[in-house]
């Protein structure tokens, strides 16, 4: 982002924080004003951002219809959060206002008893549609597809299939894809709004219809996602294991899921879990939960390192002048294995790359190594020869080459290991890259040491 | 992603590439069979993956109509490479079918020349359009909105407007938001398809028109894709620098948008610049050419840590079980610094955490790295007992604490400071925190010796 860009949103915001601040203590009517004032992700943004009791106030000013719609962009544990402090008749009214997906992901992070409770208390027809919802696993598509939609029977024309819209539109979460169905509700095609409109009423819908793109409800959310961003569609049919409507992935719901996706993947490249909470929200407790698993792994593995140290001290000793370079060697090890595997995890994830392309991986990654690697040489060459003697400055430069070479093979080929073994390729490769790159480099180094100064 | 899901994906598209493998020799009807049969997303993946002359090839056999489908969604470089590959005919014909906001960043992609030789063999009133997409800067809205829609006076009736829509359905790339705009062009409400079918005709439509959400044609195409996200949005009005209408962002451009920018911001984690080819069509010298700039500043800023160790090269001579646990001490402090400094850009990216927030953010990382420096500590104990006698064990477990608690308060700091004084904090964070856990952390590990060793 341009930097003009950046700061012109930024002094915005800043803006509205600070108003929001001078009225957080106590002036309720100027806060009202600069709530409706404000562009709704703001004031989201802003609830987000405040402590609890202060959010719950806040949040009792909006008009009901902001109130809904700015409760559904809030994080499910910052929802959670905001209906303990709410009174109970809030609560209802709230929960029965929102879209039966939503209502069901809102209901999935309050505690079982409240959430059962708050079930019971809808009306017939929503309690229904969101039980359907529920039925579904967690992260998979079935939770994202709304059931308020409108479809037209095949045999339709397009003027029947219009005014079926008109009727349906009061009720349906989107009408611009209208699923076209048989008798048994399977889904044998789609035709959108547009084309509806665009033609002639007396024309059968079966002559216009495209083929159906379609995900099934028990699909992972982001392959749903995927589905819907590389087809540009604004929705898509869901269907069941019978191939049955179930109902429609919204595009806008797609967006919220790879923005999900794209939070975890960050977290977990860096080795730490998602955090559920904006991060201001977030204790100090969960921060160390969200980080401390991979760190002991990491310590654990680390402890080949001192092995490998341990084994050569008998050379460190000779030359202790060889541990000077010990960090620079790892360090920049480390920093090739991870822009290697930062790309092939990139393109992996975008299907650019799979695990039949491995030995051109391997070819280009090695031949990418062996390049960085001597011009990184050439480079160390000076405080080598600065900080030691021509013999050790040829060890170092020599184990550059090496390192860098390995660092890039491995960084390329262990995302798509992970891949083939059903891991995710963010979860384990810079922590095993790092471990291989600082334990491999060391042996190398010494083994080059040996070699060369005769140890 | 679930592993079922994976798999079966993978095995999806793993048939599909094999049968292409088959066809591409020489077998033109099964290719075009094959072609035909596939999802646009996957044919598009193939053609990236297929070596010019093969993808020329399969190119040609597409139907016109999948064919400029296709094309729209290949990467611009590969664009570049097709388009030198096809006769004169087929790339003017080709050229001549895109949208204009297609067309433009396509063109950007070609040799300036062939370009403007392109853009004068196009229609009078396409070429206009592309030309005044053109005249925006890259990388902005301006860049993506298509001026093909369809706009109503704010004096019209819903009935009116409905019969703009219907007739300027053939030629407007999208007709669900209908910008309303006054008579000097300025947008002064936003009217949904949706909308105007729920709405009796004689109903004016200054009655049922929105407040518009619109972005400028020359804000940051990331503004705009966060804007579209965040509101979701089907498409928002463009305006120029007086605030008339230029055309509509659309939401499957923004998501277009916004995989571009992950994928940018993927690479700058790890200190690459993006591919602008898929992986397996770049070249080596390409790879080292992303890679070697950071590598490079890195390996200098990485002669501070060789300047730490000879200046206490004197006490690693007394003692050189110490050099034992140097990786491990300065790679566990890079993971810590990582994590948060992951999690801080995360935060910052998506406005949980601003500058003002600074002290509770140095309050939060301190925190938590002393507990997990504490809990890290108490786990390398037993190695560092194993290793070394009793009082490197406890310079070691000291150092953890201080050189964890240092690399989370640094990992938390830098994002925010990056992004304060206008720099991507992707760009610098990873790298800065390395080199600085790096050089501290080995000074803080000898100043403890010291202290504890007497030396």
């Amino acid at each position: 982002m341009r930097r003009a860009d950046r700061r012109r949103q930024e002094d915005g915001l800043e803006r509205a924080a600070q108003a929001l601040q001078r009225a957080r203590s106590g002036d309720l009517t100027g806060l009202r004003a600069i709530l409706l004032g404000a562009d709704l992700p703001v004031v989201v943004d802003e609830l987000e951002r405040m402590a609890p009791a202060q959010r719950t106030t806040a949040f009792r000013l909006l008009p009901r219809a902001s109130a809904v719609r700015a409760f559904q962009m809030l994080a499910p544990a910052v929802q959670a959060d905001l209906l303990g402090e709410l009174g109970s008749r809030d609560v209802s009214r709230l929960i029965a206002d929102l879209d039966p997906d939503d209502r069901a992901r809102t209901l999935d992070g309050l505690d079982h008893d409240l959430a059962r409770q708050l079930l019971a208390g809808l009306p017939e027809d929503q309690r229904a549609k969101t039980q359907r919802v529920l039925a579904h696993e967690p992260e998979t598509i079935g939770r994202w597809a709304t059931p308020e939609l409108v479809s037209v029977p095949k045999d339709a024309t397009a003027g029947e299939a219009l005014r079926a819209v008109q009727e349906g539109i009061g009720a349906a979460e989107t009408v611009y894809v209208v699923p076209v169905i048989d008798p048994d509700r399977r889904v044998v095609g789609v035709v959108s709004l547009r084309r509806l409109l665009a033609t002639d009423p007396e024309v059968p819908l079966a002559s216009i219809m495209r083929e159906p793109i379609s995900v099934h409800a028990t699909d992972d959310q982001e392959i749903g996602a995927n589905v819907v961003r590389d087809h540009g569609a604004l929705a898509v049919p869901v269907l069941d294991d019978e191939e049955r409507l179930v109902g429609l992935f919204t595009v806008d719901d797609a967006m919220r899921v790879l923005q999900l996706e794209e939070d975890e993947d960050s977290a977990r490249t860096a080795g730490t879990s998602r955090l559920v909470k904006p991060y201001l929200s977030t204790s100090v407790a969960s921060l160390v939960r969200s980080r401390i698993a991979w760190l002991l792994i990491l310590i654990v593995a680390a402890t080949l390192t001192v092995n490998v140290l341990d084994y050569f001290e008998a050379s460190l000793e000779q030359v202790v002048t060889l541990a000077l370079f010990i960090p620079l060697l790892i360090g920049t090890g480390g920093n090739v294995g991870a822009q290697a595997a930062s790309t092939m995890i990139r393109a992996v994830a975008v299907d650019d790359v799979r695990f039949v392309d491995l030995p051109r991986v391997l070819g280009k990654e090695l031949a990418t190594g062996v390049a960085l690697g001597a011009a990184l040489a050439i480079v160390a060459y000076a405080p080598a020869r600065f900080f030691t003697d021509g013999q050790v400055a040829l060890v170092i430069c020599l184990s550059l080459v090496v390192v860098c070479a390995l660092a890039a093979t491995a960084g390329g080929l262990i995302p798509l290991l992970a891949r083939r073994f059903g891991v995710d390729p963010a979860v384990v490769s810079a922590p095993f890259i790092t471990t291989f790159v600082d334990a491999t480099g060391l042996v190398v180094y010494f083994l080059i040491a040996g070699a060369v100064l005769g140890l």
